[in-house]
């Protein structure tokens, strides 16, 4: 047994750390043998001198095993997770879930919080009134069987060290590594008992990754790590300069969904949704090659399956699923308030930042300033136009969905940056940037 | 003012920290604002990101500043003093100190105590009885003005900034950095109000840095910043593969000191010393390049002066100045083993291992094991042969000094791999690589 140091000095000098040093290390975050000024100082090693794949896996290995595995043995359908490297706008998984569930698989998914600038879907489903994202693994099993689909937070005896290394990246600067990224995202999904995952890494203003090079850099090493920790894994690359669909805010995007649902959805976020579903399908066996999946998934929604799982999800968690013909019953904001475009002459909008947009739904107190911060269901922005759309002048860009005056006016502040204009009309890129499996 | 996190987020981006960054930086680490994990996580960043040189002035700067900085004012004399980088056997500080006293200089020098296989004056001055090597400020002072030397250890309430950090360096393997060795060494320094610095700085075996080249980018270093702090600054860059002068153990060096300030010394040792003095008198201003600063240093040994110098040190700081006439009333070991060349050919030898001889030292109580150690003054290792002697069957090589049967046995199994022979006379390298102003 090596003793902290040497495990430190070891990556420290660039060295690869062997699956007992690194075994090593995850026991000593999680009992607190290794004190976290050691943690802190081999993480920004890792960080600066990278990790190969075989220390990926041994990693992800160590910290899912740091906690309770679930293992959901009397599930027959092929259990398959989404997970999102996180966007403003990204309501994908609400979509995404019923139409899995519709479509045959059993989703056993377990989110998170929201983030900095982008929404997270535990906020976005308590947003609906009675809504519970706590279940007992009991009724968690009981509904996966009846219902092929749960929506839960994950439970505190599941990978502890991550929750400990998080806490301590966040105030370390080492969120940003590969190696750590990658284990955290793959050792959480993989506690939840799947048989494969796939994963949606977005890059761009408003991602965690800026560029293309970068997204596509941690898309791959995921797809490495989790074939590498045995589990069927694929990634699709996609962009996230401007929010995906139009709402951004928990409750605005609830009432996204549900159009979504009953098939008037915002083409960027049902091209998202349609393409990782189409993925979960083929890792789970269910579709292997079929040409006609996307046909079969437009069907699910035209004819209402998808919208019905959803209703069956909202119950089944305690929520109010009259919520779906009744919009209206989901918490409202006080006022609403356009932003114009004001100019003279028509234009086409050039770019709408997504970063801008979620940080004015984070003031507008949709998103969390601190760990105290508590969340308002009903602000938000909703927007009219996006990239490539002609606008002219007088035209509605968004609207403010405010509690607050003051927050209101802050973020119209704000919004004014968000969109930028051209006189020529312009080409949208697809907003599927590759699909790597 | 930036937060700590922007902090170590800019140096694990390989940019330059700015002078108000680092001020922070320190100001964090003294008042405990900046938590353990956060400067260990930095000092990672440092570590292996690299300092340029107008950082490491600040960072110099603010821990010189970061607690009392003594001044001398009242002393007329040029105040300088040296520092080594750590060996085996280095008494060099306690030859020194008299002699550049007798030339001229003023000596205002804090020490250490030994660290890991290497020895501390502290530690060595404290074997003679009676010695004290704390001091109050105005005795101190008093004695500077009265004999122009003090050795003493540095006060609680002077670079505050480097306890904490050393001790975290040490459990965080963030020792071996260019920019935290010397930001260490210098603050300490300068804190002792000098007017100039001369370094030792060694390299090989026994040393800190095993290599020339790391050692030359240290000693670098240490000049740039030095002279970057305002103050006069050289280095010596000198081999310590097997040590230094004869005598390794508290009691044993001061007897080789003596003998050294009574014109008896190793050559190797006596070099090391000569040359320092001649830099520290250089840049203390009174030897302009003077061709006979060589003669005029062997005078003040061959008359006596600079043995009375030593004596007036000891007496100053309450030690019993007897010994210098009667070296057996300092502490005496038990047991004297030696240790011979068992062979049956002559031989001449090819090399000493400071390291295995440091180490065995302070197996035998020379030096500590762990934090809690009881340094034994008595016992150590004296050399009869040192690279390139000639050694027939039967020589003895070195002769134990021990006070304990069981650890006398250990240290003589250790010193059996200190030595190796070759059957062909060999030159015997300088002992001094370089000098670097």
């Amino acid at each position: 047994m090596d003793a902290a140091i040497d495990i430190i000095a070891c990556k420290r000098d660039g060295k690869s750390l062997s699956r007992e040093q690194i075994q090593q290390f995850i026991d000593g975050v999680v009992s607190g043998e290794m004190p976290n000024y050691q943690v802190s100082a081999l993480l920004m090693a890792v960080l600066l001198n990278g990790m190969d794949d075989e220390e990926m896996v041994a990693l992800t290995d160590a910290m899912l095993h740091s906690g309770r595995v679930v293992e959901l043995p009397e599930i027959a359908r092929p259990k398959v997770d989404k997970h999102s490297t996180g966007g403003v706008g990204d309501k994908v998984s609400l979509i995404l879930a019923p139409l899995a569930a519709a479509a045959g698989l059993c989703v056993p998914m377990m989110s998170g919080r929201g983030l900095g600038h982008t929404g997270g879907t535990l906020d976005k489903l308590e947003s609906i009134p009675g809504f519970s994202v706590e279940l007992d693994d009991l009724p968690y099993r009981a509904q996966l069987q009846s219902i092929h689909q749960a929506m839960i937070g994950q439970s505190a005896d599941m990978v502890p060290a991550d929750r400990i290394m998080y806490a301590l990246r966040d105030v370390t600067s080492t969120v940003e590594s590969i190696p750590l990224i990658c284990s955290s995202i793959l050792s959480k999904k993989l506690a939840e008992g799947i048989d494969a995952l796939v994963l949606d890494v977005k890059c761009g203003r408003g991602a965690f990754m800026q560029t293309e090079a970068a997204a596509r850099e941690l898309a791959e090493a995921l797809v490495r790590i989790g074939v590498g920790m045995g589990k069927p894994t694929s990634a699709i690359l996609t962009r996230m300069d401007q929010p995906l669909g139009c709402a951004v805010g928990n409750a605005l995007e609830i009432v996204e969904v549900i159009d979504c649902l009953k098939g008037e959805g915002p083409k960027d976020l049902m091209q998202v949704t349609f393409a990782l579903v189409e993925e979960m399908l083929r890792l789970g066996g269910l579709a292997p090659a079929d040409p006609n999946v996307r046909a079969d998934l437009e069907r699910l929604i035209a004819d209402g399956s998808a919208l019905r799982c959803f209703q069956q999800l909202v119950e089944a968690q305690g929520g109010d699923a009259s919520i779906v013909d009744h919009p209206t019953r989901l918490p409202l904001a006080q006022s609403v308030e356009p932003l114009c475009f004001e100019a003279v002459e028509p234009a086409y909008v050039a770019s709408v930042d997504a970063r801008i947009i979620g940080d004015a739904a984070r003031v507008l107190g949709a998103g969390r300033l601190n760990l105290d911060s508590v969340i308002d269901p009903a602000v938000g922005v909703v927007l009219f136009k996006k990239l490539g759309d002609p606008v002219i002048p007088g035209d509605a860009l968004l609207e403010v969905h405010a509690n607050d005056t003051t927050l209101c006016l802050a973020a119209l502040t704000q919004l004014r940056e968000a969109f930028t204009f051209t006189n020529e009309p312009i080409q949208v890129p697809d907003v599927i940037l590759d699909t790597l499996c």
